[in-house]
């Protein structure tokens, strides 16, 4: 694996320095000052070597991007970087852990310095508001992917799982779903929607937020947590399955935009139903499909999921006060196996929605 | 990223079982039992917890190998899972920590069993012998390529670094040197090797062991260490750097295989030297071009190169014994920057060959 040159010996200006090594160039952008005491060693060795804190458990995620199939080629390399780092982070925010240090497989077609720069700006600028250290990484020509494993800290015990629901527990989510799905659909022209309206929801798709805070704060709190990757229904059978029990949720009750809302009430007024689908062009539905689709199978939100007993309900309003995000009760847990959706009038939804392939990073 | 199925879901028999989605079919093969005390969820929630040993440090490391550059498409999978592994342990070993646990991210053009079946066989065989626990993947649809991540555990401040390196401690390294090279070189019909030579060195080539036991027990012997994976005169100039000295090293002393001995002993009777280089083909060098570039370039044999003071000879002697690992001491590290080598009459060589760039498992 590439190491990087010692300390001090790369201490040039990267933008007037000559022509180096693909692996000098890339430790040239990876490496940085360390400000983590618990990083002993970081990028440079065979290995890094991190001191995890007495009486804590470590959590640890890899999440793989891979080009033409988690984004387009011609993807903004910050937001990317920003991405790759995200999807991770979120992973540790379901399971209430606070990120601590990553490393980075990385291949890349070619050496551009100008694409290494935005990338690890991307990346660096997450990684420093949530104090995650780059402790390792490994650089080499390929088809573009990115690698990413991170390493979250938590209080022996504490962790968040998915095994936890209980019959009787709510169901909660944090912020709006359903935001990146549609702004995709509007950028690739399957729906309309207003200029800020599209500037609002983008920044959902491009660049979304981990909720760390709320996954630490929800410790001891949720009785079970995920983070809503692949759209709610999809993702919270991963909870009741892992718990062994079902859970109905209330359609009016979960958390929506204003563009997303308005997106609904439009559907409602115009009668638009499942009935005028088949004139339409392959891949493009109805707005009450697309809808539903957006809420219920939308995924890249990375909001969180959870369960906690009503007797916590409190508790949970206050865990995400504290850290300013908010949550919405979505539906009961039941010991009945099975997801059910219950429309405004109390019906059971017939079927439920799954979610497009897509690329998150055009 | 994908998720497992929760136990006990999975429990039909591989061979007969239905085709399933790619995702669930990859789970099949890679979840297995767990049989850590310390890893508290292994695969099959957002990310899985370790407990580290209580001051305990711990040790972290990436290597990505990507199909074209690595290895070639038609590569034995067997071997690729083995060597995914291999290479990161080696990483653990230059710092003396045992592997722990360990996380693929793992991009496949399509999902074949046989493929998969393969794969994992090598990977899990050459992590059971280390007790590690693949504790997190990803899998996804994309030109192949292997990322892993290992974790590797230490009582705190016992790790060894590149740094330490002091002048006038001795040189040392594991094994013999170059084996890896030459059998590419005989596969490649760039050295002739009679049949049991090529089977002897074949398996250096394309099962290399990681010396995680040598590592562990130079732990307060060495002052300094890497795995060469890059060839000794390179991989020893990171020592050099970070530790801020040079080195002389005796070219008799650097161990070899009885074929790569042979090969230094044909070349002296024939007297053949850079003279004759000129008519060679591309790519083809003299035997003993070829001889010292293996010994001092060849990389992929991934055995350790440390250093240690004069004083610790019979240390760095009886840790090897006690893992059954031949050592030998190979020079001096010398207050003088930069790196000689001497050859047998004790005139400096004027220049040290660089390896082949070249692919390990064909």
């Amino acid at each position: 694996m590439p190491h990087a040159d010692p300390p001090g010996s790369a201490a040039t200006d990267p933008a007037t320095a000559p022509a180096r090594s693909e692996f000098a160039l890339i430790e040239r952008y990876f490496r940085r000052p360390v400000h983590d005491a618990a990083v002993r060693l970081g990028i440079g060795d065979d290995a890094a070597i991190v001191a995890p804190a007495a009486g804590s458990e470590l959590v640890l995620a890899v999440d793989m991007l891979v080009e033409g199939r988690h984004f387009l080629s011609g993807a903004d390399p910050e937001l990317l970087g920003h991405k790759a780092l995200a999807v991770n982070l979120s992973d540790l925010a379901a399971m209430g852990a606070r990120p601590r240090w990553a490393l980075l497989g990385c291949a890349l077609p070619d050496a551009s310095e100008a694409w290494l720069a935005a990338f690890t700006r991307g990346l660096f600028a997450l990684a420093d508001r949530y104090d995650v250290t780059l402790v390792g990484g490994d650089t080499t020509r390929g088809p573009r992917n990115l690698c990413v494993t991170v390493v979250g800290e938590l209080p022996a015990g504490t962790a968040i799982t998915r095994a936890g629901a209980k019959a009787g527990d709510d169901v909660w989510v944090s912020g709006t779903l359903g935001d990146a799905m549609l702004a995709l659909a509007a950028i690739e022209g399957r729906a309309a929607l207003s200029a800020a309206s599209l500037a609002s929801l983008r920044v959902r798709l491009e660049r979304p937020e981990p909720r760390v805070a709320l996954g630490i704060a929800l410790r001891g709190v949720a009785s079970a947590a995920l983070d809503v990757s692949d759209g709610l229904t999809g993702d919270l059978r991963h909870i009741l399955d892992a718990s062994r029990v079902g859970a109905t949720l209330d359609l009016t009750a979960i958390p929506r935009s204003a563009p997303l809302a308005a997106l609904f009430e439009g559907a409602a007024r115009s009668a638009d139903d499942d009935r005028t689908a088949s004139g339409r062009p392959p891949g493009h539905r109805s707005p009450r499909e697309l809808a539903l689709a957006c809420l219920l199978a939308g995924g890249d939100d990375y909001e969180l999921c959870f369960t906690a007993a009503p007797a916590r309900r409190d508790d949970v309003l206050r865990a995400a006060g504290a850290v300013g995000i908010q949550v919405a009760r979505i539906g009961t847990v039941t010991g009945e196996a099975g997801l059910r959706v219950r429309d405004a009038a109390g019906a059971l939804l017939a079927a439920l929605p799954s979610a497009f392939d897509h690329f998150a990073i055009g």
